[in-house]
């Protein structure tokens, strides 16, 4: 059963370099608007996360909970995004929106939330919500980044180039199961939830504990820990920058903790490299079920916790 | 040598009582603004977080880095907060402020800062960054809470009533070292923020590994590893909220992770909850450090970090 089940999961993640190629765009007037609020839990939620670490034209909030803050109404534009249409802080979130008077449009696969939307950007139905990052996403980039279908391409592309770099995800993954090592796992500027998303990942597709953080805020408490000896095994996984402060940093972090990170290297502009470091990511978590031969797609303890829950 | 290092930090954690009372408020129009950005980095930054866990009449964008957002300008107010006023992060996010024409005014103990700004807020020297939060804070949550001396006394109440809590705080210290767990503390609401800064009190105060996570997102990813057998010692430190949804997740997350989580109970309203447990927390990564036999006020890595960097 484990290996269809990670056959499975592993074409879903594949299916990443199509995903990028969706055309869906948000009928936009920016100008209506003083800030952005994206609502969604989890897979589905951290969409709006990268959203803000990419565009930055208008405060763009992310809401992962039950509650609008007071601020939303009429200047505000509401986006829902729950795959499955039915997560319950996203439903809770859309009915305030419509009650305070705001804009909004739902992202979903279905459910409740599609019936309850005038406005929906509808995805395909059948994967893990962790698996439909693209189709999530691409709707919100080609509307607030203006992407055009070269850009789409040259992100498919950069994701291929790394899909084909098995061999040296294959042997992280094993370092870290057969170590033990917590991935600690750092990002920074429009990396900085990419890294939050390797986090998830861990924690959903191979079943471990794992953090993320971002520089350089790393270097204000993070770095004090790292210097300790007394430490649990970990493998630090920093995402290289185009920025050379941040490259400085973390080399010198790596000097004077007396630690060897891994450093991930991607290529390509902005939403390339987000992508990109998306497809490492979710790979690696992968594998590293695989090494622990348990099966990725798993995450039935949050459908227990959903159905007592009701 | 650590005896007295450890008393001076104790001295400082336990002067919150005092810096509650602060009175300081900033002279606020709130009508001119569409948007509110806190500008700081670590033991600074956390209390532009913690501010927008209590206040949401606009979007406070907390930003931890060199850049300002694009979207800063005329309608937006920005305050740089900065112990040292020597952050470098700061100072560049102060210097575009003013470049971009918003208005913006400082909150720092000297440096740089309190001689480039027209509108500073002085907040005593020779503390540790990290242990000025209630000098950092009240000015914040003076003008955006409306807070009176009445409001101020009863904080300082409760902050109170926490440290005479020592007892049950050491013995939770003297668990984390004694068995080598590391501290996973889940917030919520307003809290969210106050579990991050517990993270971080035990990076610079206790020099150990710590995470933390806020519900209801905690049930959307956490939860799965959680469930898993195969993990280090770690010992859950959850936040007892108001709000009954977020008590039931913290009940049936136990139950359906095998989990025993350490449950923090405050009293009181947000503000007074939200002090208590600073106060339990600063308390608490103080122990952890006595526990150890190590001295909770060096972060010197991070200096010697600042020097190589500049």
């Amino acid at each position: 059963m484990y290996v269809y089940q990670a056959m499975e999961m592993k074409k879903q993640i594949l299916s990443l370099k199509e995903q990028v190629l969706d055309d869906s765009k948000i009928d936009l007037d920016l100008h209506k608007y003083q800030n952005i609020i994206v609502a969604g839990m989890g897979g589905s939620g951290i969409a709006g996360m990268i959203l803000s670490d990419l565009y930055d034209g208008l405060p763009v909030i992310s809401v992962t909970g039950y509650q609008l803050p007071a601020f939303a109404g009429k200047s505000s534009l509401v986006i829902v995004i729950s795959y499955s249409g039915n997560t319950e802080e996203a439903v809770s979130c859309f009915t305030q929106a419509k009650e305070k008077g705001c804009d909004s449009l739902v992202i979903t696969s279905g459910g409740k939330l599609s019936g309850l939307s005038a406005k929906v950007i509808g995805i395909p139905k059948n994967l893990q919500p962790r698996s439909a990052i693209g189709y999530m996403l691409m709707p919100l980039l080609n509307s607030f980044l203006n992407l055009t279908p070269e850009d789409r391409k040259a992100i498919s592309s950069r994701v291929s180039l790394v899909f084909d770099r098995e061999p040296e995800i294959r042997a992280i993954a094993h370092r870290i199961v057969s170590e033990r090592r917590i991935p600690v796992i750092i990002g920074s500027g429009e990396s900085r939830s990419v890294a939050l998303r390797w986090k998830t990942q861990f924690n959903e597709n191979s079943k471990i504990f794992a953090y993320s953080t971002y520089l350089p805020e790393t270097n204000h408490n993070d770095t004090v820990w790292m210097a300790s000896s007394n430490q649990y095994p970990y493998e630090v996984l920093a995402f290289e920058s185009t920025d050379k402060k941040i490259n400085k940093r973390i080399e010198l972090t790596q000097k004077l903790t007396g630690n060897k990170f891994t450093i991930i290297r991607t290529e390509g502009n902005a939403v390339e490299r987000v992508f990109s470091l998306i497809a490492y990511g979710d790979l690696l978590s992968y594998y590293v079920a695989v090494e622990q031969n348990i099966d990725p797609e798993d995450v039935s303890v949050l459908v227990r916790l959903k159905k007592e829950l009701a």
